[in-house]
Order: structure tokens, then C-alpha cells, then sequence
């Protein structure tokens, strides 16, 4: 199959591109009109696919199930209890919904945690995106509960997954992990050359935790156990230190920011971007699951990202609009390891149309910024190719009320006394 | 002409709801199908027309020109060298522009404050949108620009206008405006009834110069110039403690917060919605101009005001998802003075219908947690009536494709070189 996309914007020029296959071939105005299918690009720009670098897919269940309350009390009445009752039809469900929702948002890839591997591993093939998809280990410091853990990792590794699927270890945090546990991932990961996902320094609360329980800090108590490398992928990351930022560079360590669920949760504002970058680490952005923020529209969290450095920082300079962009494309594919994240000849066909017939594009000084700061939410994206393969054209996806009326369906009966 | 709209989710309920003329004349089920329109709800929900207290519309011409620079930088190679180049048709062509965004996200009512009034007056009056328009006042501290403003400010009073316009004045900024000239404001505002809106208090340079130049902290020295009303509208107000907090809402002054714009031109974060909710100030949202945010998207705007006051007080619980869309809602109304931002008999039918078709809108387990932290964006907004008359239906806004170009094509002519 080949895709010519003829007259799209690519930054302030127009030009063509073709891919055959499941790679974009080339790119240049004028290229011949002899491909399987042609799509008029005129009016639009063409972007790389986003990469989601941090979420949790399935928790589309969650969505406005218990906003605005304390944190443990979320966790303690909502979240896990509810959690506890879904079955792996939900998850398959609430996974199929999220893929929707990062398709009509423009988001081609994403790096998963969560629990019940096998129904996520369908549902994503089914939506044709790109993933890592890690699955959640918790120990809760207890040796047999481990060992259920180890051996549920083994067997989903050995489920066959397509080439647009990734299996990484997703070890849920340094407070649910025993370090025996991080250590096994660490080993597993390396001898499987697999990447590790893990939620690092998010709160204060778990600062002063690890301090007290381990008496490090929580990079400190990573680099302790010689879990960090490059294989190593952290989300959050709110509360470091110059110290540990020069630590997690020298050893090649990567960095998930999650602006809108870090406020939404109430667990601060002062990520460290511009250190972070300084020294050298590669930083993407998330959207986190849609139980702590409430949806998956990775341009919103880059515009987040980048006003909210500008302002604690007061310095409206920081965190330039083509870094955002940055953070969410070749940052995403960095981490995630795919070659995609640009639209150059050779890379992988990842990529997604924005509709410039709209006011955020009205006038057309600098798209990077309209893009942003204007359009800033996935509903300007009109067409979405992933490996090659049309997932949305004219802001439709096949089968997409079937997904929601499921969803909700699957919603209802899990949680009849809930609405 | 009436309109009954049937069959629409109002809170979590459904409803019909009948307006007559420029009223909301009940509200109810199974209301009688006798309406020269009826429009189906069915899988729709119904809002108040979002207020937007503060914005500049004209400078949708700006969007995108000059973004991620220093402030002074900005203002003085960027903003007012061009916008001493715009003649009024260019502003008329930059607040229709400003008019079909707002529409299209869902706006419909906005308290203005620009140069160049007449044809301000002229692009609203035609695009249907309810307005406070405030003429700018600026007078550099010198007499004899300041009697200029003040013949200006006089003629454009007596300008002819509909019901859904308002007349106020608009001094700048306590850094442009002298002591005698915002006396002189207050004064005609007295006697006229009319509304001022002032920026104040947006940066700490504002702040410090303030407490050099006048010896006093600008709401101090506000207090002392006698201006403090009722009728007073502060945009930012960003700088401000504990005691002038009080003195604000002692004398029944009304706040608008800027988060978008705040945080993208780096005047800060830690705007106190908690403590002036608490001491009874009405608290308003604004998108600020396009010139400093890019957008006139008030319910993302909305949204980025809840999520940053939780982050960076750490607490989840503050400004909850039904507060913070009040004060787009009924605050706006009470702020504007207008009978509107809300959904009931007797009240302006200024509302839009929200399309709840969409991944953000499944599951349905809070609507106003959805609208908020899901949606979070006007491109849920699916039609919109401003004063009992439909000026949005599925998306489409009459005449749209020519407002796009005609900006468009002003912009590339009077900024030839800047694309």
C-alpha cells in the first residue's frame, strides 16, 4: 500500500509526502500521483504522530468517577476498590476507548501501564496504534506476591505480540515495589532488552517517605539498587535535586512530565525542565491515565507544560513552543525507542493531519505557536497514519460509536450505583 | 420567534426548554411542540453562554506574532509598533475574527477592552454576541493627551448601540493612566452607570513601581484615588495580599483571573481565588487577548484556572469542576451585570449546546467533570444562541470561511514582512 499526500504544510512550507509501506519514502512538492490512495492535503499541515510517553489507557473507565477529592481518599474509596472488580472485558473496553481518543486527538503512540496485559495487548492491536505496553507489577513488599508478579510477567512476554507492540516491565512505584522485586525487573529488562516504566518522585509525600523508610531520597534509593540506565523510563520526576538531575543524565535515564494530572492531583507545579534539559535528559510529556487527569489530548498537556514553566518561572522565554512540540514527538520516540517522532524520508509512517481552516490558525504567522498555543487540543487533528495505515480521515474513525456506546455500556455494569 | 429545544441534558437530568424572544420562557419535560424552531437535544447538553471578563478580541490579529520573547521586548517590537499601524477596518476584520472564535467555543458574552471603539462596536453588533465594550484610555501622564482620550471617550458614548452592547470605560493600567485621568473615569462612570475595567496588579513589576512611583501598593493606591466600587472590573490582580483582598471586597470590586495569559507571559501562577472567594469577591475568568494568550477559549482557560489553583496549593479539593465553571457562567453575568449565565425561566437566552457524542463525554459519570477536566475545549460546542437568536447549528457559524480569509487577507497586508 502506498499513501501519496500531496500540497500539506510542513512548517511554514508546502510539500508532498509518499509512503510506501510502513515507511514514509520521501518527502518534496511535485512527486508523482502514482500511489494506491492520494489524500489532498491542501489546507492542512502535517505533523509527526504524538507519543504519549506516560498513561494508563484502560482508566477511560475512571473518567470523572471521584474528581476534586483528597488524594487518599480517591485512592482509598474510588480508585482501587473499584479497580479490584474489573474484569478483562473492561480493561479490553476502557483500552478501545482510549485508543479512540488518542486517535482523534492525533496521537499515534503511547507508553502503557496497567494491569491485565493480554485484553490491552488486543484491544491496541485492533486500533492499529504503536505502544509499549508495560505491565504493572506491585509486590506490596511481600515475597509471594512477588513470585505471582514474576511469573504473570514471564507468561504475557511470551504472548506473541505484532511489530507495532512493545513489552516493557512497568513496576508501579518505589512505595508498592519491594527493591528485591526492582531488582528482578532490572535483570529481566536487561537480559530481555526491554524497557522499565516507573512513577518516581511524584508527591512530596513519597520524598519524605523514601527518605524515612530507606533512608534515600528516591533517585538516591534507585541508584542504590542500580536500577537506573538507560533502559529506565520515569514518570513525574517533581521532586529531584540538581544532585540527583546530573545522576539520572549520567546514566542515561529518561523523564515523563505529566503537567495536567501533577496539578489536577494536587502534587505540585515546579517540574524541572529547563535543569533537565540542561543536563542532558531526554524529556517527554504525558497525559497520565484519564482517572487522575481526564483525558488523553497530549497537545493540551504540552501546552500546559510549557505556560506552567513560564510561569512559576516567570520567565516567558522557557519552554518555547517548538520545544513543546519537541517534548511530544522526537523526545517520545527517543524514550519509546521507535523511529518516528519527525517526517523524514525512512522514518516510520507515523503521522497526523491538522486542519488549518480554523481561527487558531487565523492569520498564519508562526504554526509551531498556533499549533500550541492556539489550537492546543487534539480536535484540530483531521487525519491520522499509523505504520502506514489510515486510522481516522475527516475527524472519523471506523466503528467509533460502537466503541463509546461499549464502553459506557461495560461502565454501567460495573458500577451501577455510581452515576 | 421561539425555539423549543427538546430533550436535552440540563445537569444530569433531561429537560426541555422554551425560549421566547430573547427570554428563556420555561423550562421543564415534555414541553408542547409549538415553536416556530425545534431543535432536537437528543445526545446534547445544555450550558449558559460562557462570559469571557476580560480580552482584548482585536488582537486575534497578534495571534501567534511574537510568542516566547521577554515582555518589554514584546510590547515594544512587537505589539505597539504594529498596533499603531491598524486602521479600523483592520480592527473591525480582528473583532470579527475574535467573534467566530468565541461563538465557535461556546462564548456569548465578553467585556472588551480595545482602541479604536466605533467599529469594535460595529464587528459585534453584526456577529450577534452580548458585550461590555470599554474604550482603552491611555494618557501617559500628560494633560493633553488625556483631554484627547476624554473627547473621545465622550463621542463614542453617544454613538448609537443595541441592547446587547454596553458602554464602559477602560483606563489601562495605573502605569499609563494618570491619578486626574482615572478620577475623571470615575466620575463619568458614576454619572453615566457605567462599568470600568482596569488591568491591576498583574506583575511584580507593576507592583514594585507602584509602591515606588505612588508610594503605595496599586490596590492601595487605588483605594486612594476613591476608585474602588462596585462598578470597578480588576483584570490579573495577581499581586495582591491578604488586607487588600479585604478592601476589595469591602467595596464590592469585582476580580478577573487570567491563568492562561499569566502563565505564558511569566507574571506568575499563584493567583488567590481561594482567599477572595472566602472574603466574597466575585471572581470572573478571562482569555486575556491573542496577543498574550493565543486563544479565546474560555473553557480552557476554565480549566487551566482549576488545575493550576489545586497545584500549586497542593490540594486537590480546591476549585472544584462546578466553581470554576461558575465563574464563566453566573459570576461572568454577575460581573457584566447582565441577566444571564444561567439556565431558567425569566434569564437571557444566551446559552449552547454541548455535543456529548465523544470519548470525553464516556462514561457519564459527572457532567461538569467531564465538560471541565475532559472536554476542557470549546470544540465540544456544537450550537449557540445569543439573545433568543441561533447563531451556531452543528458546528457551522454563517459566513465563517469568509471571516477566516478577510482577517487572513488584512494581516498579510498590513504585516507584509513578518511572515
Amino acid at each position: 500500500m502506498t499513501i501519496l499526500i500531496k500540497n500539506v504544510q510542513l512548517g511554514q512550507e508546502l510539500t508532498d509526502i509518499f509512503i510506501d509501506g510502513r515507511f514514509i519514502k520521501t518527502t518534496g512538492a511535485g512527486l508523482r500521483d502514482n500511489a494506491d490512495r492520494v489524500i489532498d492535503g491542501t489546507g492542512k499541515a502535517v505533523m509527526p504522530g504524538f507519543i504519549n510517553t506516560h498513561t494508563h489507557a484502560a482508566m477511560t473507565l475512571f473518567r470523572g468517577f471521584g474528581d476534586d477529592m483528597p488524594l487518599e481518599q480517591w485512592l482509598h474509596e474510588k480508585i482501587w476498590p473499584y479497580e479490584k472488580k474489573l474484569t478483562e472485558e473492561d480493561v479490553y473496553h476502557g483500552t478501545r476507548l482510549a485508543c479512540l481518543e488518542m486517535i482523534k486527538t492525533g496521537t499515534t503512540c503511547f507508553n502503557d501501564m496497567y494491569m491485565k496485559y493480554p485484553p490491552v495487548l488486543r484491544a491496541v492491536e485492533e486500533m492499529g496504534l504503536r505502544a509499549t505496553l508495560g505491565a504493572t507489577i506491585f509486590d506490596y513488599f511481600q515475597p509471594e506476591v512477588a513470585a505471582q508478579y514474576r511469573r504473570e510477567v514471564e507468561k504475557n512476554f511470551a504472548i506473541p505480540r505484532s511489530g507495532q507492540i512493545s513489552f516493557a516491565l512497568a513496576p508501579h512505584a518505589i512505595y508498592t515495589v519491594s527493591g528485591d522485586t526492582l531488582q528482578w525487573v532490572r535483570d529481566f529488562a536487561e537480559a530481555n532488552g526491554l524497557l522499565i516504566h516507573l512513577h518516581l518522585a511524584e508527591t512530596q509525600t513519597e520524598y519524605r517517605n523514601a527518605v524515612k523508610d530507606f533512608g534515600l531520597s528516591p533517585v538516591r534509593y534507585l541508584h542504590k539498587l542500580k536500577l537506573l540506565s538507560p533502559r529506565l523510563i520515569l514518570a513525574h520526576c517533581l521532586y529531584v535535586d540538581d544532585e540527583e538531575i546530573q545522576l539520572l543524565a549520567g546514566h542515561g535515564v529518561k523523564v515523563v512530565h505529566n503537567p495536567n494530572s501533577n496539578l489536577k492531583m494536587g502534587s505540585g507545579h515546579a517540574f524541572k525542565y529547563c535543569e533537565m534539559k540542561a543536563a542532558g535528559i531526554t524529556v517527554g510529556i504525558g497525559t497520565d491515565g484519564c482517572g487522575s487527569s481526564n483525558n488523553l489530548d497530549l497537545l493540551e498537556a504540552a501546552k500546559t507544560a510549557a505556560l506552567l514553566q513560564k510561569g512559576w518561572r516567570r520567565d516567558p522565554t522557557v519552554m518555547r513552543a517548538d520545544e513543546a512540540l519537541e517534548c511530544i514527538t522526537q523526545n517520545g520516540a527517543g524514550i519509546l525507542q521507535v523511529n518516528a517522532g519527525k517526517i523524514a524520508s525512512g522514518a516510520l509512517a507515523d503521522l497526523c493531519l491538522i486542519d488549518l481552516q480554523s481561527p487558531a490558525f487565523t492569520p498564519n504567522f508562526h504554526f509551531a505557536s498556533n499549533l500550541l498555543y492556539a489550537a492546543s487540543h487534539g480536535s484540530c487533528v483531521d487525519t491520522v497514519v499509523c505504520d502506514g495505515r489510515i486510522l481516522m480521515e475527516n475527524r472519523r474513525v471506523p466503528g467509533e460509536k460502537g466503541i463509546l456506546e461499549n464502553t459506557a455500556c461495560t461502565v454501567r455494569k460495573r458500577f451501577p450505583n455510581s452515576f
